[in-house]
């Protein structure tokens, strides 16, 4: 073992914090706490345990829990009804549609109705928009806490290599982007790549969201790089990332373990953005 | 000379015949013209040249031109005026504000006001969020005009290593977007890459848009490589480009010259982009 482990439960607690102070301070200048509306539609297990720690985080950082709970039947009209009137809402400082939603609905077209101000996980078109033009917006909690995460740990981005594997809306492309405004020279890699360990073996700075279990072993990794591992996959013996921890952990500088890595940042960066878009809203600096 | 050179002049004048006949199209299937208008504030000489040659050929395309003109010295509350009533004509079918305005205008909300389905230019932030997201949007005509060069030279993309030169809102990242899209891996490289020569020797494909006058030179070159030169700067003996056209059209397969390349094909997708608002507007499909 000769890699840094990047402790993300140790960050986000330290974010959480930060966000608790912040919400104290919004309310001694005279704001209101920030209310988080996260909306769960039908009843996925999964789904339920995230909104369920996304609740419980909240609360603890001072936030109230407007949550909405929809059964899993709801028809498209009534679920955007709630959407709009979320949306209309002064309590409301930030809204989270838990994905994904039951197969009937369009989720897309729900997403579409939460305002840019209100859109706490940074997934709406125009905030994708104002991200792609460098603008101020909400960003992906995901890629959002794995900016944090480096900044952490001083790792250096100007004029640095990094590579992220996986295209998604989600998670790839918008931190394909916050690398390139931090100055690195980003490369997008995807299942179409060529030559994927040698992509990534040019990497300073390598972030793995491809959803596939031990995609990035040894091989693909440049002696003393930074290695960040979005994925999350649950095995026989526990839970897995894309990248094989054990061998790469032996060249890399510095890697995220699964879990407690890149997973705890997800939540406290909602919260930062929650707080983030209370502020705005209230017209509060802090 | 090795290197195949990529005639955009004659590409560009196909785009535009093919333009033309979708017009001729439209009309016979009950539809009205498509109409461009274009918008030029004060007097840039540049900026008159430019906007001549894209109500010309939009004419010449069977399209209304629409053309408006506002005195150097307008406010902005005027031009914002004429931006909305632009938007609320049904005879527009696209706005074009050429850029840049005079410096006491605030160009970002000009451009804003204009509706996405009518961003003929591609350039407003939900259009920018819709190509990021991989929706249907209509695209910034530069980066478009390159991708319909690369098409009509069957240059293969999918697992191709694409660099591209260069971040701007304009020009860069869109031109990435649409390369990913295209499935390349792909590298967005700039004023901070540390060692540029270097990136850009990995491309199959190299899309130089830095703004820098003969920026890359034939050791940044792999051989057989596609290399497509968007800058165009003005010197003593004539235009050149990013890219030092002689000694890298002998290490390349095929470029871009300058003039004659990626040039001509801005104004064609500029029609082609009309041609699908005025489609998607009057609800007739090709």
């Amino acid at each position: 073992m000769t890699a840094r482990i990047i402790d993300g439960s140790a960050v986000a607690k330290k974010v959480r914090e930060d966000v608790a102070g912040g919400v104290d301070r919004l309310v001694a200048a005279g704001g209101t706490p920030p209310g988080l509306a996260t909306i769960l539609i039908g009843d996925d297990p999964a789904s339920e345990v995230y909104v369920r720690s996304k609740r419980r985080l909240s609360v603890a950082a001072g936030m109230q829990d407007l949550h909405r709970h929809l059964p899993g039947d709801v028809d498209q009209e009534t679920a955007a009804a709630l959407v709009d009137e979320l949306a209309a809402d002064p309590a409301v400082s930030g809204i989270l549609l838990q994905l994904p939603t039951p197969g009937h609905l369009d989720s897309d077209a729900l997403l579409a109705r939460i305002p840019a101000e209100k859109d706490v996980d940074g997934l709406t078109t125009l905030n994708a928009g104002r991200l792609a033009q460098g603008r101020a917006a909400l960003r992906p909690c995901t890629p959002a806490g794995v900016m944090r995460l480096l900044e952490e740990y001083e790792v250096s981005l100007s004029g640095a290599e990094a590579v992220v594997v996986g295209r998604s809306v989600l998670v790839g492309k918008p931190m394909a982007q916050l690398l390139l405004a931090a100055h690195a020279t980003v490369t997008m890699a995807h299942s179409r790549t060529r030559d994927l360990a040698e992509v990534c073996r040019r990497a300073d700075v390598l972030v793995v969201a491809a959803g596939i279990p031990g995609l990035v072993g040894a091989d693909a990794v440049k002696p003393g790089a930074t290695v960040i591992d979005v994925g999350i996959h649950r095995g026989e013996d526990g839970l897995h990332g894309d990248v094989e921890f054990g061998p790469v952990s032996e060249v890399a500088g510095a890697i995220t373990p699964v879990p407690g890595g890149v997973g705890p940042m997800t939540i406290a960066m909602l919260l930062a953005n929650t707080l983030t878009a209370a502020r705005v809203q209230q017209g509060i600096a802090d």
